[in-house]
């Protein structure tokens, strides 16, 4: 049985204007991002598979504006995986799932909307110590 | 001369992470970003020059998240050319100038921050409407 942040995690369709001269993604605070919006990243040059780390207060929204990777997601007993390939779509994440990036294509850029300012404090860096956290050790 | 406004654009350094595994740059709003962070929008598949407008009261952040393009940034009587082409920095460009987007890069896609939800009647479309607004005309 997945927990009840691992059945949260859903797709969010972003406003796009689509038009000759190309395409425009936008997403907004408590709007399409279900939170105002504290903090923006973006992971690139991507050497290998990345990620290995949950949150415990912080909730994202992330979305591959170029190229493609795949999330993996786990709750600590069952372990979902997302294909990312379309930025028009960003996929919510809530806070204590343990997500891993995998199978980046060379030219990916994976854009991270977050609902805090970064505080490794709050943040779990390895897999032991979120089961410990999510007491399934 | 150049209004204040047009001596108000410079480049923001953001926060990045270089490592083996790749790159990871980070913005936060109020740290970073200079104002609270509204909405974000990313331009893509770009066919042909575009942007040609002004936004009356929203100031913006802008980044180069792959790929190249030029800005071009005008206050109705001197016009600035900034190349895009780092990642890890982004344009801060305040309220009130008339922006486009040129020379883009087929694989270019334009990451914007934005300090204020969209609102069309809050933006000016073209150039000889913002050379009205700024009195230049």
């Amino acid at each position: 049985m997945p927990g009840k942040n691992l059945e949260k995690v859903r797709w969010i369709e972003f406003t796009s204007n689509i038009d000759k001269r190309g395409i425009l993604t936008a997403a907004e605070s408590g709007r399409e991002i279900p939170f105002e919006i504290k903090r923006i990243f973006y992971v690139y040059d991507i050497a290998t598979d990345r990620g290995g780390h949950a949150h415990r207060e912080t909730d994202q929204v992330v979305v591959a504006v170029c190229g493609s990777f795949d999330l993996s997601i786990s709750d600590g007993t069952v372990k979902k995986s997302y294909k990312m390939n379309d930025p028009k779509k960003g996929l919510y994440i809530p806070r204590m799932l343990f997500i891993e990036i995998k199978n980046c294509s060379p030219d990916a850029v994976c854009l991270v909307i977050s609902s805090t300012h970064y505080d490794i404090k709050k943040s779990i860096r390895n897999w032991e110590g979120y089961l410990e956290a999510v007491d399934k050790k």
